[in-house]
């Protein structure tokens, strides 16, 4: 695995490169992990210099999710507790006589930045921007059997929960109960907080859970992610309480599925984001509910929960190969309830049989 | 309730009429909760213009924690999704003919800042600093009452674990049962991911649960929190398991505590920090143990679970009264495990009986 984060490293250094070579300050603690695997809070990694350094403000190990960083690395600890990594980092490449570092601007914060100057005042600070977030983009296989089996976790929590007795146990106990379910399988922990609405909360987006009971013919709405080395997934799925659910039930069912259909085969390499988007919400446009629609219709998915792509209307960039999004439409009648249904999938080419889907669970009108 | 916002953002006011009479832009997110109750994920607050505004990237109330923010406030929806709010607000003083406008330069990233100043380039931004933090530093006794229903439900928590069996259960479980046990008893979630340590991992600060599972004869130790309307509190226990402590962990547990009490008993308004750490410190340092003690025995708590004072050998600054503070010293042997209490105290004057015990679960060393 090691030499994983030397490859990935060696991009950041063409990156930089290209950009004048500077050496790269990385703070964003998911590009950290990226490029050095796990690492200690607030840890930091200096790339280009005259070699590559993780400096952890505490024992690497201590507190990391799981392992160590990679061994090819040096890790260098910080002697003074409290102590700014990022700012010893600074020190460390001028006292390396670099000119210029590259700074992540959209993770430093502006006090920070100013500290880094002060200490080393001869070098001059760029802006690294998104390249680490860029390099993070499309998958390698590795990274995405991780995503396979955080899949395959949230889709084992939710089996378990739907073969359990529902009717009056609260929102907030089912999405607990999943969450031990979750770690029960093996995951991390929750890759987001895990949202259960019923009855009038069902649909909703990141719906908090309540303390409502589940009722005879609610919509139950879940949405559940684990985490699996740091990666995360998502799944959500709408379910109704009862044997017969409604016909306005079984119709907005049918029109979120029939979205989140169109969503998924819009799936392939080169595809315009805003197209995939629109494939989705065009399906629920046509059938009256502009209104109220979420702003996103998916994401990609990875390290973080929610990354790069977007897919919204007015997103730009093209899918690529290996890339993992979520497609998640959802439409919610204010005071009735609604219908959210959410994969998580891999982009592939139609040669390898088009979009992978990693949540496999059944996305019928389950009566429960 | 209301009110209360009113006079927090009259305070910002006076201090930025002090340093200069700038409007202030407030974009941490527990500033912005402070100043304004609750208040939808990514909101900022415009304090000092024409009128406060509370500027929301999403609905109010759409995914707040509990509530809605302060009627008293207006609050501005952003009409584009994904448009910053704190780009939105320097336009919207820009637009006011404000001059100056004091930023949280500690929250804001370079990035951000830079969109601000392209947004409006005739506003001169200025630092706000730790203002707002300060105003926290001493707590309302509302704030105290919601601090005290924390800490009895962490306490309630904490108590029925001590009631089930717990041999051969492993950390992970243990601690999320204690999670479960939070919620059910009307907290809004744990204040902190839970820590339980057995055996060998026993004592160490905020240990991840492993799958280890309990035996006889180990230290257990603990640590959890319950968040309440946003009030975040702390208590860690140390047990042993089985019928008769070793003379080690007997030892062990009676230094821990001495140190302990001795922090507690340092807690007096007017008490310089580092004073309160030597307190505890002093005690493990003459038995011995200097090395390898965490970098803190204790930190306020408030909003959030580790915030001002520090207690630390270099920590500056005094203690008031009304301020709460942990008081958390342990001892971890590498091999063997440890111990570790952790109480959640308020500050207060010694005619008032000296610090009010928040957690109030005894710190016996008893056998389970």
């Amino acid at each position: 695995m090691s030499e994983v984060y030397a490859v990935r490293r060696e991009r950041v250094k063409e990156r930089c490169a290209a950009g004048g070579g500077a050496v790269a300050l990385i703070s964003r603690p998911v590009n950290v992990r990226y490029l050095a695997g796990t690492a200690p809070q607030g840890a930091v990694l200096l790339v280009g210099g005259d070699e590559d350094v993780l400096l952890c403000g505490r024992p690497p190990g201590e507190q990391a999710e799981e392992g160590r960083p990679d061994e090819a690395l040096r890790t260098r600890l910080l002697p003074a507790a409290g102590a700014d990594p990022a700012v010893a980092a600074a020190g460390l490449a001028a006292a390396q006589g670099v000119e210029s570092l590259a700074v992540e601007e959209h993770h430093l914060t502006v006090a920070r930045h100013r500290a880094l100057g002060s200490v080393a005042p001869g070098l001059r600070l760029v802006d690294l921007g998104g390249a680490v977030e860029q390099l993070r983009y499309v998958k390698d296989e590795e990274e995405i059997s991780c995503l396979r089996v955080a899949a395959e976790i949230a889709d084992q929590a939710l089996g378990e929960l739907l073969e359990s007795i529902l009717v009056g146990r609260t929102e907030r106990h089912l999405a607990l109960e999943l969450e031990r379910r979750l770690v029960d399988h093996g995951a991390d922990g929750p890759a987001f907080p895990t949202s259960v609405g019923t009855g009038p909360n069902s649909g909703k987006g990141a719906h908090r859970p309540s303390d409502r009971r589940v009722e005879e013919g609610d919509f139950l709405s879940v949405c559940l992610g684990a985490s699996y080395r740091g990666y995360r997934c998502e799944i959500g799925r709408t379910f109704v309480i009862g044997t017969s659910p409604a016909d306005w039930q079984i119709e907005l069912h049918d029109l979120v599925f029939a979205a989140q259909r169109a969503g998924r085969e819009a799936l392939l390499p080169g595809a315009a984001c805003r197209d995939v988007d629109h494939a989705a919400r065009h399906v629920l446009d046509s059938a009256g509910y502009a209104d109220g629609l979420p702003p996103l219709t998916g994401h990609g998915v990875g390290l973080e929960i929610d990354e790069d792509p977007q897919l919204a209307p007015s997103a730009m960039g093209k899918l690529d190969a290996c890339v993992p999004v979520t497609v998640e439409p959802g439409v919610h009648l204010p005071g009735r309830g609604g219908v959210r249904i959410d994969d998580t999938l891999v982009v592939r080419p139609e040669a390898d049989g088009g979009p992978e889907l990693l949540t496999i669970t059944t996305k019928e009108l389950l009566a429960l």
